[in-house]
């Protein structure tokens, strides 16, 4: 019997809307649908998908535990992708929906390492939601010479005051409780006033909310900061 | 009379099953849709949504002059984007086309920057052709706390080594005649057997090329090297 086939499909930032046409195609005639949450919430990518699915679907759902220790985590992972593998080798394509684009800080990575080597595979590129939030900002990123650097908010202080230092623009993702430390270090470069805030771009939910009046406390996941470029056009 | 609206929409990185479902709507619906091309050449994003385009709508065609002195220009520039303000002074919806994604190194940047303050405008992101070409490539680019750098060729060889040696991953764009200059930085910092280098990627025309037998003197426009992260999920 021939294996299926594996499909890492992006859905794009969030607004239904940004889906591609390919991911549209993919998603309705795959015979089975997975994608991740964390373990207490829904399904983000899902839902950005929801209208689309056609019902008849088999749909599974995935978590991938957070802030552990990477090789502790690995049996982990390999369990968490099992019943992907188990629709693959029966011979059932799987399109796994992962949000923004599936090989740029997706959650599908975690599903490509470890079945691409043993299923052929086909990435369908998604809207990154760097691009999604400039576009809901309409802030020009970077042109010409620029360069654009992504900077998780993970990172110490020190790097990312180095890296902003040596950049023309930049998209800071993976917010959260790093907010206070990011606002620290623009402040401290001269670069607030240059900064955009964010969350949830071009979701129905979407705020878009002046840096100084973050509350650190109440900063989601899918925030981001926008450092764009100072290029004159 | 009421003023038209400015739309700058993204359609993706040359697959035209990349565009998203939005673009897709507003180049179908826009009474003018405008795009830009060098001058000897077809206009590529035109290319990208031909077999969309219903017929009935009026085009409008710019060039953007190339390397020209910056300063000297901008009477160029500003003269280019008129025929599409006059559109928009007329009461027409103008849907301006743009490779990639419209915020992210785009054409459209050069009718932003001029009009978006006259007009009521609105951007539809799109899939970048970094994001585009990781996929044709398959090759996972970023995750978790990992440092992504867009780095232009045009930049200096030095520039370039400080940056690739301070990031974990990369994109190299607008290669054409730098191409060799690239390749060398590369090589000196032993990043040769990580870098990925593709041609027109999602394109009909698409080429992957390994990267010593690439001839410097063929390098496209839209030409790309891509240095994947080397973290481990």
């Amino acid at each position: 019997m021939a294996k299926g086939r594996l499909y890492g499909v992006g859905v794009g930032p969030g607004d239904p809307e940004l889906l591609t046409l390919k991911a549209l195609r993919l998603l309705r005639s795959c015979p089975v649908v997975a994608y991740q949450s964390a373990e207490d919430k829904t399904s983000i990518a899902r839902s950005i998908v929801s209208e689309y699915l056609p019902g008849n679907q088999i749909e599974v759902l995935y978590h991938l535990p957070r802030a552990l220790d990477p090789q502790a985590a690995q049996p982990i992972y390999d369990r968490v992708v099992t019943p992907i593998a188990e629709h693959l080798a029966a011979g059932r394509d799987v399109a796994v929906l992962c949000e923004g684009d599936p090989l740029f800080y997706g959650s599908f990575m975690y599903v490509f390492t470890r079945l691409s080597d043993q299923y052929e595979t086909e990435i369908v590129p998604g809207v990154s939601c760097a691009m999604g939030c400039a576009s809901a900002l309409s802030v020009p990123l970077s042109y010409r010479d620029d360069i654009f650097t992504v900077l998780p908010a993970t990172l110490p202080a020190e790097v990312l005051e180095t890296q902003l230092s040596n950049t023309d623009a930049a998209a800071i993702i993976k917010l959260r409780r790093h907010f206070a430390k990011v606002r620290d270090v623009l402040q401290k470069l001269n670069m607030t006033s240059r900064a955009h805030y964010i969350e949830r771009g071009t979701m129905a939910t979407q705020k878009i909310i002046p840096l100084q009046q973050v509350d650190p406390e109440q900063v989601p996941y899918f925030a981001m900061i926008l450092v764009p470029s100072q290029s004159k056009l």
